[in-house]
């Protein structure tokens, strides 16, 4: 059975920022729903800030197996009602990969319980290593690659990461947790930092490869349990001795 | 400098209870102060729900190193701008320790980013597993002690734990990861599952020590950083090369 | 390309105890290559303390992805030359699935740099809790079932997993970490504790679903890095500022 | 009662480099000791390589809370049998503080259970990182501080960090996860990479204050339990159903 896969991208640089739109013409989501077309295991949808529904009405994010999300300027628009109901959808299983400034996003925060604050500034040369070579994520990745991206630094304010895979080291002295893994509920998420709206790091085989490996990682792997239904009386014993 | 330490207790089942009134007639906080009182770098305050501000004006809060949370029954009542105040005080380095029924608390969940379901049943024998011997929230605990406490079992639904301390058998066929720490921003937390209202675990010597052990712990170690502030933009580069 | 796993078995306790004759006529490392069978993805080969150069001649060893051990009464008589040789398989990225009583092991000990020393007791009804149901090793597991094994309890000297999968509840009061992972440079390693000669639980349901599962999660997932040569001297610089 | 702090030096460097000896001209270790001076909760013996028995007779070590250790081009005369020695106190709750090139030296890897393998390379500016500044070890010490080092960096063959407190960004491209948490039966271990013997890390005040707070933090929290006896076989239920 494929991956059910939903690229959500506020979908707003693209239309108003030309060196933007010349990179991305349909959208960064287009443009990574592209590079995903030799996934035969994933079944890809697009969905965008500006849809009916913010483009995740429940028919989509209940069919939704992985939810990709690229945010910024707008984080604000995004309702809080859809927050609600993508955090349970998370905890029920559905994995969650922020892009870039998804780290300030609003189902961000309310999965992970933190602020993602974060220190930035100047695009410049950045080189990803890769501290994890054992996880699944880090597949056909090698030690270390180069990249030209937005500076993301440290302090980085988010929780214990259950694993570091990735972080970044940065032209003018900064390094970045930039590819951390979370478990919340039955749901698992990944951060990953590249993915600057007016960079090409989307066109980076090791970043094509790392998201394509993130999803197969983050898929659901057991049914979900009964979990919207809060705590569970246990009236019987498990163990009765005879 | 002491570590100053709230106890805020919902303080319902007190004053409505008889059987809980005879074992903490001034309510839970009360008791938990009262064995506290050998602690010379501590100095403890009292809160409750039904103080004027449910106990933790600005004044109060600020002026919190550690803050201990019951409550059971009254979880909804908790004002929502209070759970944000308190949240962002953890962020900023303010220790927090829910304990018992505070799994499902307003806090925890924010703070956690989690629903804190579990499964719960009949008050019963069981067996604190000391999991952790290298933890200061273990020290001076022996490999197991008993207590007579309401079944609180898996599935737990809780971020991965930073270090699971404690975990607890049951006898009819049950076990809970009872006793584990999270880091959120600047802030530590400590979750411990006994303190049934109508029970005296309180009155038992490890779980006194272990509150002890985990105040001690959960105190701030740094001088808070700028995090209220948001995300901080890096203007200048912090190498330049000569 | 087929996972290539090799099950190791020390092969004595089936020559000599009659019970444990019956049960696994073949050796328990037949019998788990039997339940193998249905899974397409893996070539299993078999080898038993008594074989030639112990079993694992480099032949062997340098073309096995995945190595299970089940050892017990003749852990001494393991040569600490092929234990050197599993150790510095398992850093280059070799899987090593320890079961029972391969707690105690020498490979064990090498590997996660602990004495393995356990609390152990009388056969018992007992109950594998699945805490990590977002793992992949968790894949199809409810949240608990039950066995009929051997007393295995903290404390157990073990590093800290880096995910506590499953954890056991004994009729007796003690519980044990008994599914933990861990990582050694590049090797995925899980312990499990059921399968005492004499029980029957490697003809359960759920523990023959977790032995496959985790041998599809301890394959390796990147080729094997220059990792024998010791360290690396980088005599460039990997950014020269133009 | 003060904790027993000893700093175990290979001292060889310091006899036969100018350079080293204008530096330390007592060794590393008096260094080290000296500004240990003002810490009236530790008490701070010397030893190194050319003492009787390698400086570690049974009387040091047993007496022994905390033992920090420099090595670097000796590291193959350390006799094994004090290894073994060394882990078994680390296991019954000795604290471990591998400075430098202790990265390669053989209670590191027994300890461990890990190569310790990395890449080195130039000495150059560097930033050390803190990514955890919740931890003991980073109280006092700010978001990053400047060092002049040689380069040691990733890929760096340890198990996954219990936590990762300080990372390292190199100015010629690398990063390096050079301040490391782990435990190991009840002992916990701190690895530090400042400290190249030509090189005055050990003169900056962020660094003193972080080997400060890893003694304080390494300092074992509970009596040992009898650990030395292998595996305890425990003859009699903890819990009888009445």
């Amino acid at each position: 059975m494929a991956i059910r896969v939903t690229i959500w991208n506020e979908f707003r640089h693209e239309k108003t920022k030309e060196k933007v739109k010349a990179l991305y013409p349909d959208g960064l989501h287009a443009y990574i729903k592209g590079f995903l077309s030799d996934c035969e295991d994933m079944e890809v949808r697009l969905a965008a800030l500006d849809d009916p529904e913010q483009g995740l009405p429940d028919e989509v994010l209940n069919n939704t197996d992985v939810l990709l999300w690229w945010g910024h300027m707008a984080h604000g628009e995004v309702d809080d009602a859809l927050v609600s109901r993508i955090r349970d959808r998370v905890l029920n299983g559905m994995g969650f990969i922020p892009l870039h400034s998804g780290h300030h996003s609003k189902p961000f925060k309310a999965i992970l319980g933190s602020t993602g604050d974060l220190t930035w500034g100047a695009d410049q040369n950045c080189r990803v290593w890769n501290l994890c070579p054992t996880h699944p994520i880090a597949a056909g990745i090698p030690s270390s690659f180069e990249l030209f991206e937005e500076l993301y630094s440290e302090p980085f304010f988010i929780p214990k990461p259950d694993d570091l895979v990735f972080a970044t080291w940065y032209e003018n002295g900064n390094i970045f947790r930039g590819g951390a893994t979370f478990t919340r509920g039955l749901g698992k998420i990944f951060y990953f930092h590249p993915g600057h709206e007016s960079r090409m790091s989307f066109y980076n085989e090791y970043v094509q490869r790392i998201i394509k490996n993130a999803i197969r990682w983050a898929a659901p792997v057991s049914m979900p349990l009964v979990l919207d239904e809060g705590c569970i009386h246990q009236t019987e014993p498990l163990f009765v001795r005879k």
